[in-house]
């Protein structure tokens, strides 16, 4: 039912017609649209807009429909990408010891939450392979060490190239990928920290903020770049706590935050409700 | 600067080429969208759509781009409402004795959150006299019994019709309002309520919730129909409560909800937000 | 470490002298408390307490200490529960179709999150066995119809009763328990309802709250009696909605929702933080 | 009513005893407990209490129970501090341009919500001198520049020392205290930050944030100490926000929780609820 719709994200530089233009377009080919959201940054000077529309009613057909788009985005400069729903994103997900996020991502999409199939689990042990296989999916290990890190991202590359992944998932991986692993994956990995970022980078957040005695604990969901901790933010979620929380409290509390920022930017992301610019991001939610 | 900014507010029949039709009516006026915000009910088929644009550009005048906006809407069976911002609504406070929400509104006022003249406060009680007084307002004393409510109904009614009343918010009015006095103001008159509704609807509700044992309490800002606590839900907020408190503790907490949630509303409407149907709220924000 | 740890928990009438009976008792016998936490209620004039002592100092013995608390207990007319961390309490978890609570309470008990041993998990229907296989769980597969429900809770029953259960909890088990089987487990058998109790009693909450087009959607865990949805209330969650949530949407936000309270108020239970009155819950914590 | 009634706080090293010692000590003299509250720092093998009772059924009087007290906290080694509800503590409200927390203050406080006597005003600004004429409070124009900032708080000062002052509010003051004016009144002084502290720190938080580009914006009461915004922290608050919020409706949003958190600050201060240790705070809520 919903593999007739398409979703079209445009990023450009602000001017009149806009709208005006991919409606008309859509509309001129029977496109009905379903979802129309727009931004405009009137500071930046910038218009976004996403438009999930119904392929069903199509007068035309896709290619004339992406050479219409194609003429308008040249003719206004724009930056636009379109997305069939009937194109299942593949995610690999990316996990180390802790299992908590990538049990929940698993359970989300057999409860149907996220619109994508989940390719691979990959691991720096081999703990999650029982659980991969409750779930039906491969699983891959790969240890690392200091000296093999090299090899061991080649080979995980490998797998990505060969099963054709969409996105990666760092579903609390506990290794920090090198900068050439993440040039080849820009806006296509997404990490969850446990912290409110900018609050606590870096090792131990949880025991950061123990110390520094804050009443409030949180976690940041982000797309990873080379700078660590410092990719844009996609969703941050924050729960109370107190000086009766230990820092297992915190842990504890934590898990869940971690789990609801890290579905919830994985969500937005297959769903295509994400832009970049200027190091942050437009959530159409 | 925003003098040159107008609101469209759209409801129809969801059918293909809406976007296109108005996003085309304004273009072709020279009228440049700033923010676009659509819905569609595909349970109920109905279309929604907000769209704000600048004036500054039009390259005809408002006359004939509201006929053009006219013939879009016979064609299309719209109902439409084209508000200008340089036509400033005016809002009439009921208040009874507490003035917590009269405080918080007249503050946000002042702090350029509510775009409005606030042109009178009524009361059925002279304790808000000197608050009025303070922020410059207009104050009546409107005393009210039983027997005297369809003669007191008469005199608001007067000053509301004399100062031309866009909006009329109850903050905290605790006199119910006759069926004929409501039916004169339809999705005009903005009521908080202390409870998250349905819950406890009625008197007394922090009392009942105590009396109840739940752990969250709740305010709920809603038009005021016939049906007395059953209006369209505009803005609701809950906040945590424990055994530890008291009934006046839940009424201190409480107040922070009531104001949040009725200023909330107010700047909805204010600025347009709201649409109509079924007994509920589009709220665009 | 925490196997010489025990918790009191005290209610009575308020008078003078309560907690420094109850602290003398335990500094006589030589327990280190570790937390009290104490509430009085003055409108009903009752006290509550919640004493958790380390009992690796005690300079007699648990008879004796007992014995101590007893006498207390009957001066002041105490009602008092006191119970051992090496003492695991035994939980039995109902389940039907919908499996997110089930998985949740499984994921938190393997994680530590919740001091008991999951006996069993006893369903209506077959689906859930592979998820009780996955975590070691024995798994009773009671079908049940109009027909043969006596008979079905007395298997139930009888698999409670054989394996010493200490707590039921019904983790979205969609059938109605008799009043004959509720009576049965006085505070001892938790529901998680999917809307914020009082509002939305009964089947299909999550619609009636599309319908009444609330902002906010709720989950509510109670102990469950012989009043549907009326039992005194543990724990309370909301989450925003707006227009743009479909029934399906609101049904995906509540899992979590539901998840939270009735894996928090399974965790207070447990850690014996709860205490009943008036037909609500003192919860310490 | 509850003039009757005193708090008492307690801190020390955690051993055997002490819930026990204090509330015999209570007891034997007549003092009917009616709050108390507990915490165990394990990690840092630190004890802290609170202790609200009733003196009305005093049996001897409050220089004797003092002395059984000083007994007490001498024996354990204890910090302890003492207060009567009767001795009505006097606050010094601290603003510049900014009015929002200050008339959240002096509303809350004549709502009831603040035991305390609201004795001045300090503002480096005349603008707030209307508003402390309406709530009948005494204002005091002390302007300052970086030439006179130390005549300035020698001003100050003078007016807190003759007024008797038992706490400084800062409610949005943009002066830098200088370290002497600070060291006069440690735990005396609380101010409002307008982030999540750790996070923003230093001037202009909501511009950070909104480059940042984060999805929650939060404020954080604290106690003054030297080091600019990295006292101990009290209380803090979150509010979601988006690519749709300039920098203005940041500042907006966080109008709301600036005005509480910082009123919940200066109430759990002035209920004697709040103990320092180690840069931090614990706060008996």
């Amino acid at each position: 039912m919903t593999a007739h719709v398409a979703t079209l994200l445009v990023a450009c530089q602000d001017r009149k017609g806009l709208v005006a233009s991919l409606a008309q377009v859509l509309y001129g080919h029977g496109a009905n649209i379903l979802d129309s959201d727009q931004h405009t940054d009137s500071v930046a000077g910038m218009f976004f807009q996403r438009l999930r529309f119904d392929l069903a009613s199509l007068t035309t057909d896709r290619v004339s429909l992406e050479t219409g788009i194609r003429e308008v985005g040249e003719r206004m400069a724009m930056d636009w990408k379109l997305s069939y729903a009937n194109r299942v994103r593949r995610v690999a997900i990316f996990v180390s010891k802790q299992d908590h996020c990538l049990y929940d991502l698993l359970l989300r999409h057999r409860a149907g939450e996220l619109a994508c199939e989940i390719a691979m689990v990959i691991s720096n042990h081999a703990d999650a392979a029982p659980i991969a296989a409750h779930f039906g999916v491969p699983f891959h290990h790969l240890p690392v060490t200091a000296e093999t890190r090299t090899a061991q991202e080649a080979a995980a590359t490998e797998l990505i190239e060969a099963a054709h992944i969409d996105l990666v998932v760092l579903a609390r991986y506990m290794q920090i990928l090198s900068a050439a692993f993440v040039a080849k994956y820009p806006s296509r990995i997404i990490n969850i920290h446990h912290s409110f970022l900018p609050a606590f980078v870096g090792a131990n957040p949880y025991k950061q903020a123990y110390e520094k005695g804050v009443k409030l604990i949180g976690a940041t969901s982000h797309y990873v770049t080379a700078d660590l901790d410092q990719g844009p933010i996609i969703e941050q979620a924050t729960i109370r706590c107190s000086h009766r929380d230990s820092v297992e409290d915190l842990v504890r509390k934590g898990r869940d935050l971690e789990k609801r920022a890290l579905a919830q930017a994985v969500r937005y992301h297959l769903e295509d409700r994400i832009l970049l610019y200027a190091g942050k991001t437009v959530v159409f939610d």
